[in-house]
């Protein structure tokens, strides 16, 4: 199977990142993550993603906050997909890496989740991953199914001790 | 191949699918656009999404503005990848349809891209369903490159004049 | 006398949905609480507003933060009046909620409140099935008196303090 | 039937109001349109609001832009359902207007509909009158059906002509 | 000397308040406090208002939150000058709450100031006495010499420990 | 009687002003209008500010854009009331600046009006002068009777219009 | 004399980069402008960076819009100063590019400019050459003068006009 | 060497500008640090600029919040470059500040750093005396290839934790 490569500009983004690598390892797909900054490591960051196809590479993740260019400067490196987490810093709630995500031009597109959404950027990996993939595409509805039935336990409990 | 689906919330997004619709004819990548408004005919949304992996659909494109729920609801009803268009509309430039495509909540991922980025969305679909094309993916380097060489060539060409 | 139907995006709504609950008991107006998801349950939201009609429902309320859908989900379902309420989540304050939930395209209106108006919503639900019940009428007009009330007994004892 | 109650800050805000009449001219139902500001005439726009339900209204609809007080300064004198659209003036796109009648304190709640929404002002009335007439319900069924296929009739062109 | 008036949404504004009222007593200025709330006490608002100059108020200051229409709603009843405070509430940082003061339409204007501003307003409204009054505009000087005399101290702190 | 004095930061807010100065003839308050830069010309700009007292003026309106420094600028050197006016430049609707105008320190109050709000800025002006003075009072009194008479009209022509 | 190097995203900011290089050109200082995405020609945007130090450039400008990574990516690989110009692009007033521009993280400075601020860029890049040229730092006085003058005219044109 | 000028406007800025006080003297680059006020020590901030060229000053920083005027007020008064740290304050996460400092008008350029920015604030200062200095230039290069290396090192911890 193809792996995610996950790369954080920062390792004050590890908690996000974290919520992506157990999102991984539940759906037993493989990935590597780095630390590399587009802006004090560039060439590393250049790199990765030249070389990511070749290195068996399917997707890539890329999380940054503030001015977040790591996910565009990945994308201008290569034509796997990529998916941005804008991350939340101390202003601005997130704006700030959301609009500097989200919004590439045309030839550049990066693949913008949630701010913080570190386990939607995984399961947006996977379902990538999945389009070739029927076992891992199953595993995926599976998760589907469950993670209704959850939110019904809780219909369920809720219901039960307000409507009386 | 997989076929990209293509849903627009409402027939006055075309100009932006047009961009979606013309990359993806550039690159022979076959596709099917459908208007199915999330609030207007729900049923129609989900019928496509739910239908839309034994359809042959890889991935599913969907673009709408204000409060846009289209690619969410898509979403919620296929584990394909789901890329969404948030369309500028007569208020906010925009912002109401990005927040409301891009917020997703953890389980349900939607890969947003910039605003009015029709282009954009149909290359990040091709370079999904290039994640297991390898010919796909070549074609996509080649047009990358000749993207940065049209660049140069205007590079060169304000240069002639500005720089004397 | 008809039923308000509540509907949560999330268990954790739960402190928005009580302020509505303890509202409408105040008020000896009967009402049912679920948890639905737009995006992990989409069919439960939809039968629940399918049938709300033809099981007693007079109005639905829904809450749900980020890319709220769930109040358009509903309202895509009824022509029952639907109250949405945006909920504040880690980012943005609950504006992506209020422009999910708000800025809906014509056909399809969400009665929005403000963020996190779970009091409001149900005082809205109150004076939409008080239209055709007067004695419901009489209460919140009652009710409206002893708001007023409370702000003057306030005020005579802040001017007792700071007016010497 | 209750009739609805139509009330503008400004006459500037007339071809907002025209898509409210519209709509429930083609509802048949009854309504009396107003020009009064919440600053500029205070006093008329709350003896209408005092009065509306003895002079036969079930719901009010009120439209203004900027600091747009006047649904919250009609919904301050009176329990019935009051319905405010936010209108979209020089600046802000609205946000403006959207803020100063979305966000109202508990007790005193407003029926946001988007920025410049007349006709889903209009539409949300029509929902409220027909909790208890269900002929006008069956008529907001008829017309929800008709919007829906509208939708699927421009989908079949669009099919058509982009579906080769 | 004519007295300041001061009105206050909700009573949870009361610190904002004191910022103000204690910047009157050091500058001597008569003043009275009320709680009037735009919405559930209109009347007494208005009243307050519309009473204000035969009883001897020469300016009023006005301090709400959310959709903060106090401060509208009190220009809307008098010509005396009108102080807007915009006061910060659990969303929006203020920001709905200074749009909803100081977008006012053309004919009605409420002098806005900085949101949670109670000192700020306080001094304007000497100021706006003082226009009338020299020993209050003399008062006025002094405090003003001395607010940056205060500044020019730590200055000389700052300078003394970073600049060696 | 005091004069109004009135700056622009540029002659480009021209229009604006002439809002402003059109009100004031109409009240027979006299005033004076430069053209000073807080930034481009701070000398004038501040010597304007220290003499106005003793020149006669009673309130000075300062009109600006972007960051809009000039009635901050002004109100730093002078303790005299002084209105802002923010005006809407080429981008972000005049924000930018609204909160350079609005968002002063505590000590140098500006008394902000809404963007482009010349008119409102010159009534205000005239409601401060007339604090001292009750000739003016009452003229703004009729003036703002007239105002509501005015709306009264449109809303005569309209009932006739729309009400049938 | 050190050259200033000038490099836009896209052709599209020609009319943005003009007003640089006829400033520069007024003062006569050396420029050389390029046409470099950072993300369609990523490598030659580095390698300008890279290399213009030994190429005799003592500042670097960069224009870019939307998710402006430009001068980001420049200030990546030099440590000469750069300055970004955010440039408005279809949506947000320029604020993605204002963010993406200015919210730099720790290590890596842009010195940004105004939104469209071609001119302020190239004088600030005037500026900070002239920290070691009293020549220009003596033109760039006079200039500062000139302007001010031009503003003096201005008001004497418009005193004479208005204030009678 | 040229002296690096320091200003904030208020005492609460200290540990921003200590950020940038211990970039400088880790630098070896000589400063001086004061409180000057553009609002309540106009003409103390005004002397610092006007003087600061022959007192032997290269560049000055200023910090400030809110309305957040001294950069300019600092620019008016000076061609030596200004670089401006817009503070974050209780609302509105410091945009009030960006906008007031980097939305000048032409003429009067401020180089605006990241929000709170005091470090990189001290780094561009450095860069710019550097364009005159090739052993400052040559110890930035040598940071900056520090802080390449350390991001590599926690790369090189966090793979090794993570990626087994």
């Amino acid at each position: 199977m193809k792996k995610v490569g996950i790369v954080m500009g920062s390792d004050s983004d590890l908690p996000i990142i974290k919520k992506a690598t157990d999102m991984l390892a539940s759906l037993d797909i493989p990935f590597e993550v780095h630390v590399y900054s587009a802006h004090r490591t560039p060439e590393q960051a250049k790199d990765f993603a030249v070389n990511a196809y070749k290195n068996g590479f399917g997707v890539i993740i890329a999380a940054a906050g503030m001015a977040a260019h790591l996910a565009g400067a990945i994308a201008a490196n290569t034509v796997l997909p990529v998916i941005g987490i804008p991350c939340k810093s101390s202003c601005f709630d997130g704006m700030d890496a959301l609009l500097s995500t989200v919004q590439m031009p045309t030839g550049i597109p990066v693949a913008t989740v949630a701010v913080n959404g570190g386990a939607n950027a995984a399961l947006l990996a996977a379902e990538i991953i999945a389009v070739g993939d029927e076992e891992l595409y199953n595993k995926l509805l599976s998760k589907r199914k469950a993670d209704g039935e959850a939110v019904l336990l809780k219909d369920a409990a809720i219901s039960a001790e307000l409507n009386k």
